[in-house]
């Protein structure tokens, strides 16, 4: 099985994804800089979770770079991680309706980021099982990779942290954005080799 | 004609159709956990359909790495198949608006499901009719690949049983999708000699 | 200035136009079979625009395989040809809420596919324009290459007949694609050769 | 890094959001001539978008002919423009239905206009820093390419001007196009080379 049918088909949904996200954005109801400053916390989660998205992708992407070999595994675990992400339009839409102070919307939101990267995590531990010892993937994040655990566990804290004030879940969420804005340095030193 | 016009196209369509269906899930209507807790056949049904498109995407995706020649036939079997395929995003909306035990919408759903197998199997056909007999496709697949038609059967007994109790429609649909989770291991063996 | 790059564009933005289409088909206001019978005529002018735009996509990509070179007006031709194209779904839309009786919806429908005859006829032009004497897309279709003006003509017609009785636009227009419904076959033979 | 993932991403971001635009081109009330005249302001600023866009999309992949090499800086710069032209939707839905007369809508879009423009003289910028200087996009832009400052400053004018009579700021940003329609001539004597 080939990977560019993985990849064309990941970077196709990841590109539609962050762009309908602009659909929930609904134009003001007035003509006026009040109206549109009632939008102000929709357009800062809409640009939290374009950039989510835009590290995601990034990163994704980077990862594939030092890939081989794809099986069924793998696939299922790529379709789980586009799951994950195609709520994003739909978290975003719900906390910038409910602005940020509303615990249900913020949960759920950072619920969505922690399915990614539990499905994420998955993807990479499936891409490490079907790739033999000496090839890329294997050697570059085989022993040490901790980004995704890190990032989880993160997510839990979060999670944890929006019960006492809801917007900490999503601000923790993009601290953590971080770790993942410079993609893996092994990646790009094996590349580079 | 090439086949890869063919791919890149449906491969387009169907990352679309997978992705704009999450804009039929609309915001909770307050941002409670019970708002969400009202929208969980939205998000099931939601569920069903992105797994089921996988499923279609996957399987397309192997049988055109076995063939060789297309024609204007199959061209538009495959449109036919894209136009079924493109009324999930609908039949989801509907079947989610109105709960899972309303007969209508779970009928429609069915029949939607039934439309894309019978269109895929038309496909199928089309595609050994180009073919010639010493090409993959053929080899692979001339003889015995009941899978088209035991779905279509499977589909059709799923309809009838709607009427009796309208969630089995989409139950048993999705039971059927385990004979697709794993594409045609004929293909997977022929494309690894 | 390469045509790839014009192909590609092209082909992203048919596969979405034609996608998003059934995002203006609504679920109906209930869950009855009689609730989805109120949209038969939303169904039946979504079914004939998902056609309609597959004949274009099919002939657009058709004869792009015979194109050699591409300039500054062919890239403008067919991003007008890409922006009636983009007028559909507002089309189909307005048609489908006002069923098929109201002269409005029905020309402004015609008007719309009337425009992407005339922009296809335009990109056609400047593509022979660009290309020398010998290339394959002016010794195909440099001569006698009538369809577009016999489209166009019908159009016009089309359109004066919808003042008559509406239906009649959408009807002529549909019987019309069934010229294009076969790439033309001077550039198959000339593939084939 | 290689340029062609920047390249296809982009292509697919910049396809769907010049295509999505029309789902804000909501079916007119009726179905009468009144109710589509009554969208005149809606279709003028639909086409002004669609332009616009196409001429971003096209001087980008322009731009990216001559490009060799990318950095995680210029990856992050196109995200930005690619974040500025996702907003031209909802900036084109928020004038469209206040008509042009209004200041904040008009200059809201003025100002997606000036953070477009913004983020592609950034994207310039870090090309030509990671380029080396024998390389083609510095030979070609490296000195004297001042469209985007020109660009940039008339922006900026036309939002004054917006304040005096709000359609200005739209009317300008659309002439300034004129600077872009074709794209730099010093890339195309370059590229043909």
């Amino acid at each position: 099985m080939s990977k560019n049918r993985v990849e064309a088909f990941t970077d196709g949904v990841i590109a539609i994804i962050i762009t309908i996200m602009v659909l929930e954005l609904r134009a003001p109801e007035g003509g006026s800089f009040e109206a549109l400053w009632a939008l102000r916390y929709q357009f800062l989660i809409y640009l939290v979770s374009f950039i989510t998205l835009a590290v995601y992708w990034n990163n994704h992407h980077h990862l594939f770079q030092v890939v081989k070999h794809v099986d069924g595994a793998v696939l299922w675990a790529n379709v789980s991680f586009l799951f994950a992400a195609s709520l994003f339009p739909f978290a975003t839409a719900w906390v910038g309706e409910h602005h940020v102070e509303s615990v249900a919307p913020e949960l759920f939101y950072g619920g969505v980021v922690l399915l990614a990267d539990v499905t994420y995590y998955l993807l990479v531990q499936c891409l490490l099982r079907v790739n033999t010892r000496s090839e890329a993937v294997v050697q570059v994040l085989g022993r040490g990779y901790r980004k995704p655990l890190i990032t989880i566990t993160g997510n839990v804290i979060a999670l944890g942290l929006g019960w006492w004030w809801a917007p900490l879940t999503i601000i923790v969420d993009t601290l953590l954005l971080l770790v993942w804005v410079v993609p893996e340095r092994r990646i790009e030193r094996h590349l580079s080799r």
